[in-house]
């Protein structure tokens, strides 16, 4: 009997939690989908761990977290692309503060000014370019 | 005159320069090729600004920073590409530690074991699918 009602309640509180975000269209974009490509996993998949690991507390608040990763995770992304790891942390050939101008310029044109990201990184790109040849 | 043996000694200079690096074929691969690829710059360019920021001593050191830049800046190529950055550092679904074994790995799969990349990043995405999943 106890038993009963203990798995109920673990059954209502799974069921909550997955309703939670599969009734969230911001975690399910910018959280499940982008760690579902990345792992190649199946978005159910994502969506079961996350609701293993969180209780319905964090999972309400969330969207913060969510909204730090989504800009976070761009900027680590730029520097790849962009390669300021290289010319930026390894080699010097620019400074550290304009390598953070150039990231956080990408990041803000995609993010809040909505622009494709490509076309946020080729302004970038061409910002860096014009820094390593002095000419910024 | 001494206008002519300055600028004789800068073309000297200059040169050998040129020479350290385009004599070096570790810098050219590890260094030029991938700077000018993330940058869409002809080769030469990139040459020549490192010949400008860089004197002939720093080049002949810099053997050393390329490979530290390799592995540092493949390790962050990895945290993109298996979602590391999302899943360890902004949503705590793996610990850090975890997420540095997995990058390690990666990393050292392909430049010290010289696996393909993309062989060391589905080892290393199956291997952050068990821990996500709790079978490891």
């Amino acid at each position: 009997m106890l038993e009963d009602i203990d798995k109920n309640y673990k059954d209502s509180s799974l069921k909550q939690k997955y309703n939670i975000i599969k009734g969230n269209r911001y975690i399910m974009e910018e959280a499940i989908v982008p760690i579902s490509k990345a792992l190649k996993l199946p978005m159910d998949d994502v969506v079961d761990i996350f609701v293993k690991i969180y209780d319905s507390a964090s999972l309400y608040e969330s969207h913060a977290y969510v909204e730090q990763a989504k800009m976070g995770c761009l900027g680590r992304r730029v520097d790849i692309d962009l390669g300021l790891c290289w010319i930026a942390d390894f080699f010097g050939l620019i400074s550290k503060n304009d390598a953070d101008l150039i990231r956080k310029k990408v990041v803000e044109d995609t993010i809040i000014r909505k622009k494709p990201y490509n076309e946020s990184l080729e302004e970038g790109r061409a910002l860096a370019v014009k820094i390593l040849k002095g000419e910024e």
